[in-house]
């Protein structure tokens, strides 16, 4: 991104960037930044785990206004990224190790998946998430501090 | 597909027909039916209700083979499907109403579904097929009969 290089980054690089935003904003519990990794488009997905798909960018807002002020804090971990990059659409594929702390508790999660992502006028935005928790990987972690 | 008419069908069409394909192959539970409805890379992913993600051709032909070989006799209804297509990638988000005929008994399962397809000499294959079961809609099937 320095004024005096072109093409620092290549587009699977690009696209790996983009996947940290969309946690980092989860992590932030930060709508504006929430926002601002999404396209605003009708026909987006949004499959968040145990929840039913959810379409377009009006109710995944909504969506992720009720989780972020559900939330105290959340750590999320991603392993195991594999991207694929084809013309202006590309894939990643991830482990998320989630730990949400709630006012009652907290849980941690193993998250497989899978983030499809657009680019317009070189801005790579996400366009459809699916999540599927592992199953035998969901401890509860009520019992313990996740201080 | 008339010899007098080109482009009878849109690029969504073609994709859902690619989709359909997809799950033909698995209601035949016919291993060059589902070879032929992949591309056979080493990037593509896989993963099967319950599984851990699988990668590369190789992998995801091994438990095609694994899953034909163990059952008797599957059914697919596929509902809820949309549609994006990017170029020459296109994803396809579905519910897939499965029920698995074992030996043993029988299960039924609804999985939200998403299938990504990559398109080479206008020719839609699979690349990526990502399934969570839907909890709560698992019914275990083995006090009826799917006659």
């Amino acid at each position: 991104m320095m004024p005096a290089q072109v093409r620092l980054e290549t587009d699977e690089q690009e696209v790996l960037a983009a996947n940290q935003a969309f946690y980092q904003a989860m992590e932030a519990l930060d709508l504006a930044k929430m926002e601002a990794v999404w396209w605003h488009e009708e026909w987006i997905n949004c499959l968040h785990p145990g929840w039913d798909l959810i379409s377009g960018w009006e109710d995944v807002l909504e969506s992720w206004t009720n989780i972020f002020r559900s939330t105290v804090q959340m750590r999320v971990k991603v392993s195991r990224a594999l991207v694929h990059v084809l013309g202006d659409a590309a894939w990643v594929s991830c482990v998320e190790s989630v730990t949400s702390t709630y006012e009652s508790g907290f849980e941690t999660a193993q998250v497989e998946t899978t983030n499809i992502f657009v680019r317009r006028q070189g801005v790579w935005r996400m366009a459809h998430h699916h999540t599927t928790p592992l199953p035998g990987r969901v401890p509860s972690g009520t019992s313990q501090s996740v201080q």
